[in-house]
């Protein structure tokens, strides 16, 4: 390992926390109780649904147990790696041995579906073992190896058992000697972004210095010289995957300049921030500070130009990519739940190595809006897509809002998102404190109870939030093993929030020293209480006027929730309403009402069709208005009811 | 002939019309002195243009006359048809020997390029000989051979010479035997419609009633039973065409139900209205009420529910379709300049039939509005396509607004717009009068100068209109040749200007009898002078509230001309502007700008970006304006001056 000069926080390992936040418990049970089951049901082919998995046959049939072709995707195998790092963390907190006897069985399953030179991949054994490497931009063998390598790492983390970083080692080993600057060596690089990060994973439990060079060379090399897609289409033994991907724009897939040049975030959503991701790993492991500014860069484009409220990100419904600054159409966009994760991994990895909580305002606003919203509260109907803005009515098929749903899906053909937001429920801990040798910083506000080391000393940790009510926060530390040492705790200032107490045992602080976003309270010794009251009362946030669809509109918050207007609470027609913003929204908790959730309601105005007969398309009337009371609930939990329009940015009376 | 009971209207022949409008002059000159020469550039590959024409190389090596391979669409000869048809047009108000010679050269090219049977298609004759009928889906044989046709029937009429009608009927004969219910006929009909209409013509010029009944077979047998082109598509001798054209939904081509169940206009806008076009001629024809009437739905459903302001039609840019009542997108819709010109054929159609004026208000608005946006004031430059607000920097290729433009381009791959544009242009005398035996009816208020018969007289007429400036709109009529008779005038009460003064010889008049929203003045002698004062102001106007892409928003027009605001006149970000419709909006004729406009000011305050950091995309900060004066110009002229942001319905202060 070189050493860096970033003092990086960890994150604590998952084994130990316990989520008992009034929100996210109910979620995060889902995965074991219901998404892991369910999941495995599809990956078998015995659920009921559009476009079979195949994912357990292909890998019996590439075993050489079953006969048959190879059916679904090229980058199918990627539906058992995230099943089974799902399942690694969930056995992290609980484990379970009829699920780990599974588990390992199908480890074993993959492992004799390996081939002898390492080579893992069932789409190219079966059906394609002569085209092996020879299309890196639509083959996705590199992605499918790092989702591969990432399950087994954490399946190695939380089990202890190294059958599965054996079989991807020996894969990593193929792919460290396939690709690489020599001659006789492939100088390509994935056509989607994922291996970087596992692979820096990868090293980080095996110490393997191989496996974080070949990350290196992959983001190194990417967008050097003549571009490699370009130049790999031109060979004779080049055969396409995709019939209708022609034209291919560099950019898709981040190709279209060397990484440290890159200015803003563009292209495909999900390669972008997977591959950002791997490059702040790497700035850290080499230092390097070049990369890292580059990822500054990058990060500040998005969150200052191109991402939703939500923490959605990819504005195009084509291609599932950005386009330019302050273009977030809200009811034609893709904003991707995996490209909201790859955001909140990103923005992970920029907290961690530079100690700055603004980073955490974004993965914040990702998770509880975007990667929640994904997910619907029965853990077996999931959106893709994540607008801001739905009138089913017109998500019609070939329009330019096909891909826009109205109702969450049972599964998808490309069924990248269900697994991977089980995946982070079930990883969600990490996101919560990071920790140095003698430091912990708080990061988010979700009830907990942990137990962590710090400073060579094992401490109890509990926080009870109120966030989804309101900004109580009670935060209990106490050491229960170890020798009198101080340490720091650091909690992030949430940042909408700049209005908050704080209180040490009972008694409010005065002083608060505030470093990058975090208030510091030092030399916390046997047993500390910290209380917070945040204001999180609901407020009314508008856009910079620079983001065209929200002009004269106004969005609902309240703590790090966005809210939305749903039919099912205030009629059709969405678009014609008006909020008035100078009365106070009002707040009321309804536990009844999905697992419990704040209502916000408020006043405003609609458009009266009173005086237009049905068959006046155009006149010229002048607008009357009706009275209207509206009611708001949370962006995560709409489509759970019944079916219809929503809305996040809601017209203002101005 | 069948005996219809219709009285159908025709138009005036086009020879004698002189078009003198401050407006529509420039436009109609333009066809000639620029537009023609330009395109018959283009078609022999003479302009440096993307994606050259080939067209005339098509047909020269299809009779023979040049090695090489076909180039270009399949559709590619209708190039040469459309500006066939627009020549002949233009011949007919200007005879032009050496135009002449060249449209006789081009037709005997057209001739030699007939292969002996009557097929007439450079890309089959050359490309795909053994594909013949066999893709009727995508081949477009029916469409090129509809557009030969009614080049040929103009031709024929504006310069009596025959031969290219000889060479289109023999082409018509070998449809005719083709297709029938006859065994061993083909029971298919187009992919693309148009040679309905054209084959009604052919049957009006030729009197061969075989055209009429082929041209009802064709509309007769859409949608009846299994769909013919799904079908087509398993027959082993099918080959494909277009590639990426998967999955093909039957509404597309308007083949989902029998024509005179259907209810709603679906598919593919300018197929739809081509089709509707030959439905209303059927309806005529064969006296076929049923028919009529499933016209009168579609044209209601249009009109009421799925079309723009300015006459444009197809809400989505993917398939150039309608989609859904109400769904009116201002930023991503098609609305092609073809659509438009296909909507005032129908208009024009339903005009002649019902005698009803509310057809002409339709057929203003897509005329004066998108047909006249399609083409730029140097002649030289197209809109395919023709959105309502454009913010150029999110016209991004490989996303939802690909297909929006915003400056006019040079000529188009599929380039069926320029020509349809150029023939309409050509031949808009044809939409400013109906005649029967004894009345005239005055639809349109263009200037113009023309001798029409009337009752076996000869009457010389004017009109004066001041349309792009006011209301006033002076009419004389002077018999000039004939006995003794009294004629009906019929003026055309504007849609929107339920407020006018009629004038008969400086005289007011108190009563006047009103029919179909048509002013009827009768007993008309030797001349008469009639003077009308519409109220031509400036005006607001809304849109039903059910367009929920226009709530809150008004648009400006002026007598038939929508306005549009662009950034040259406004800067930019035109989202955050709201116009004062409490204040009057201001007119002012600008003689030197865009070739002599009436401008439209008024007030507005613009959202402030003061306050807002650059780097800060949501902010609980309050929204605060700035006045501002705004300038609107019509529709059509936009992008004629500097590139920018242009938005027709802007928000309203409310």
């Amino acid at each position: 390992m070189i050493n860096s000069d970033y003092k990086k926080l960890e994150s604590i390992t998952l084994d130990p926390i316990q989520i008992k936040d009034l929100i996210w418990k109910h979620y995060v049970r889902l995965v074991k109780d219901v998404i892991i089951p369910y999941q495995w049901g599809i990956l078998n082919d015995r659920e009921d649904i559009e476009e079979p998995s195949h994912c357990i046959s292909n890998f019996k049939i590439a075993a050489g147990e079953m006969k048959g072709e190879f059916q679904g995707a090229v980058f199918q195998d990627t539906d058992i790696a995230k099943w089974l790092e799902a399942v690694a963390y969930v056995l992290a907190g609980d484990r379970d041995e009829e699920l780990e006897r599974i588990a390992d069985e199908t480890i074993d399953l993959i492992g004799r579906a390996q081939e002898k030179d390492g080579y893992l991949n069932t789409y190219f054994t079966i059906k394609e073992p002569e085209q092996k490497w020879k299309n890196l931009k639509e083959g996705h063998e590199l992605y499918t190896a790092g989702h591969m390598i990432e399950a087994a790492v954490a399946y190695y983390q939380t089990t202890g058992k190294d059958k599965f970083i054996k079989i991807v080692s020996k894969l990593a080993d193929l792919i460290s000697e396939k690709f690489g600057p020599l001659k006789g060596q492939c100088h390509g690089y994935p056509g989607h972004q994922e291996i970087e990060l596992a692979l820096v994973k990868l090293y980080r439990v095996t110490k393997n210095l191989k496996y974080l060079e070949t990350a290196k060379y992959f983001i190194d090399q990417r967008g050097i010289g003549d571009n490699y897609f370009l130049q790999e289409e031109k060979k004779e033994s080049y055969k396409q995957i995709f019939p209708d991907f022609h034209n291919y724009d560099v950019k898709y897939s981040q190709s279209h300049q060397p990484v440290r040049e890159q200015q803003s975030a563009e292209g495909h959503a999900v390669r972008a921030v997977y591959m950002y991701s791997a490059m702040v790993d790497l700035a850290y492991e080499y230092n390097d500070k070049e990369l890292l500014s580059a990822c500054q860069n990058l990060w500040n484009n998005i969150v200052q130009k191109r991402m939703y409220i939500t923490g959605g990100i990819g504005s195009s419904g084509i291609l599932e990519r950005f386009t330019t600054d302050y273009d977030l159409p809200n009811d034609s966009n893709y904003s991707e739940s995996c490209a909201s994760i790859g955001l909140a991994l990103f923005g992970l990895r920029m907290a961690q190595i530079t100690r700055d909580a603004r980073y955490y305002d974004v993965v914040e606003r990702a998770l509880y809006n975007t990667v929640l919203s994904g997910i619907g509260m029965d853990g077996k109907s999931f959106f893709y897509v994540n607008p801001l803005e739905v009138w089913p009515d017109n998500c019609l098929e070939r329009t330019s809002k096909e891909h826009i749903k109205a109702r969450r899906q049972k599964w998808f053909g490309v069924a990248c998102c269900p697994p991977n937001i089980a995946r982070t429920l079930a990883s969600l801990g990490q996101y919560i404190y990071g920790i140095d040798d003698s430091s912990l910083y708080v990061n988010l506000y979700i009830s907990n109870q942990v137990t962590a080391d710090l400073n060579g000393n094992r401490y109890q940790i509990e926080m009870e939030s109120e966030f989804p009510k309101d900004g109580l926060i009670r935060f209990t530390i106490e050491r229960i093993a170890g020798e009198q040492k101080e340490i720091k705790i650091a909690f992030r200032i949430v940042g909408e929030a700049r209005d908050f107490q704080v209180f040490r045992c009972g008694k409010e602080l005065e002083s608060i020293k505030i470093e990058k976003g975090y208030m510091e309270i030092e030399d916390c010794f046997i047993k500390e209480t910290i209380t917070i009251k945040y204001n999180a009362k609901a407020r009314f946030i508008r856009a910079n006027p620079s983001v065209r669809e929200d002009a004269g509109k106004v969005a609902v918050m309240k703590g790090p929730f966005v809210y939305c207007f749903e039919e099912v609470d205030n009629g059709t027609n969405l678009a014609s309403i008006y909020i008035d913003t100078k009365q106070k929204p009002m707040e009321r908790f309804e536990s009844e009402l999905m697992n419990g959730i704040c209502v916000i309601t408020c006043k405003g105005k609609k458009i009266s069709k009173a005086n237009w007969k049905e068959q006046e398309l155009y006149a010229s009337r002048e607008v009357e208005f009706e009275d209207i009371e509206l009611k708001a609930v949370p962006y995560y939990s709409w489509g759970n009811r019944k079916g219809g329009e929503m809305m996040v940015w809601m017209k203002e009376i101005l």
